[in-house]
């Protein structure tokens, strides 16, 4: 009799964005799992910390890149997969043993979440439960008082990654935009919002809810690159209506 | 001294979707706003119902309108407008007075939620918190069992009242894709799909973490429209990396 797996989404950053749904799963879960990057103890694994059960069972897994690695380098695509597979396997024997295991993923799972990788190898094999989580988005818009979608607004969003044609192309294209995966991308993503005609209305949020949070007019920003936790806000139409 | 304005978001369908931080703000809140159907309870209403202390006091706002009127209709702007006038105008004498106000508003506040539009007018003349909420298509993809965006794909929420056109054209410039605001624009909605090649990817769920809960492919859905509460998701790129 198989455990099942919960994968649940924990908030991001503020540890008090957190469901009682995921806390009540949190709670009794006999094994916790969780990425992290190597030498940190791993955001979503800090965030559920005061949830857990003394003596819950921990699986780490350390992403295998200190540094970021350009999606489209082929390196990057079979070493990731190699390392999901080695980490669906560790779940998937937990799992056998007939243990329940939490899955942390800060955020969303199913919104640009590893955890995904892992349910995606995962589900139809053994019995699966999502919990969704307060995204990263969410959580910076709040903290930014930005209203983002009124009515019939189009909301894309985009991962700085994309090349600039494509960005203004997508940002023409919409209402409201989120602007996801800025580091160093950031000088890239400024040159689309100024083709776009879209300076003005940005919002730039550095570490949204999180210790150190910045939250500036993208117009006021004088960075050449940002860190991994800060996106691009496009609020849609504003004021009364 | 103003009271504050709590805008706290309540997760959608799931009472258990609910922060621990909107939780705790209920408990302690004096006076509770919300909108409500005319006749209807309110389902955020109903989600907040066991965090709220004995002896709240109400503030309930009933929509003017019990059918949906487009919105491109003038008079739907119109009388929205003055009845969100008048209910800012009722929550603004409440946080005169000192009183701090918790605003529900079911899934995230700030997309696409009717709370913003009293947000809108008294931002800047009171103290103002917002508290993100699981948005409704969070719930719904978690549901559903559909993770969304990987890496880096990029995700269009469109509203369903899009005309075709626009809605082929949107569908065809992101790799996942959400559309809302079903009701009975569903025809139209399956017609842009397929023009796009998209119906075997999408899927469609009535109601998602509510009772009477109903998700199918979107290719073996017979009905002509679908209620409020229903929602498409096109998930993007699938399965193991």
């Amino acid at each position: 009799m198989s455990g099942r797996l919960y994968v649940v989404g924990v908030g991001p950053g503020d540890p008090e964005l957190i469901t009682l749904k995921a806390a009540r799963v949190l709670a009794a879960a006999p094994t916790v799992a969780f990425f992290a990057k190597a030498g940190r103890r791993g955001h979503a694994r800090a965030i559920a910390d005061e949830h857990l059960t003394p003596g819950v069972e921990e699986l780490r897994f350390d992403y295998p890149f200190t540094t970021e690695v350009p999606l489209v380098d082929p390196r990057y695509l079979a070493d990731m997969g190699l390392f999901y597979e080695d980490c669906a396997g560790k779940l998937s024997r937990r799992l056998a043993a007939g243990d329940d295991v939490a899955l942390l993923c800060e955020g969303d799972p199913f919104f640009y979440g590893s955890a995904m990788y892992l349910y995606d190898r995962l589900v139809g094999r053994h019995p699966t439960e999502v919990i969704p989580g307060i995204t990263g988005m969410s959580g910076c818009w709040a903290r930014a008082g930005a209203p983002m979608t009124h009515g019939d607004d189009v909301l894309s969003v985009l991962p700085g990654t994309l090349d600039e044609d494509a960005l203004v192309a997508r940002l023409q294209g919409c209402d409201a935009a989120v602007v996801m995966k800025v580091g160093s991308n950031l000088a890239k993503i400024g040159r689309a919002l100024a083709r776009a005609g879209l300076v003005e209305r940005a919002l730039y949020v550095e570490r949204g809810a999180m210790d150190g949070e910045r939250i500036v007019r993208f117009a006021e920003l004088d960075a050449v690159s940002a860190p991994y936790f800060s996106l691009v806000l496009v609020p849609g139409r504003r004021g009364p209506r």
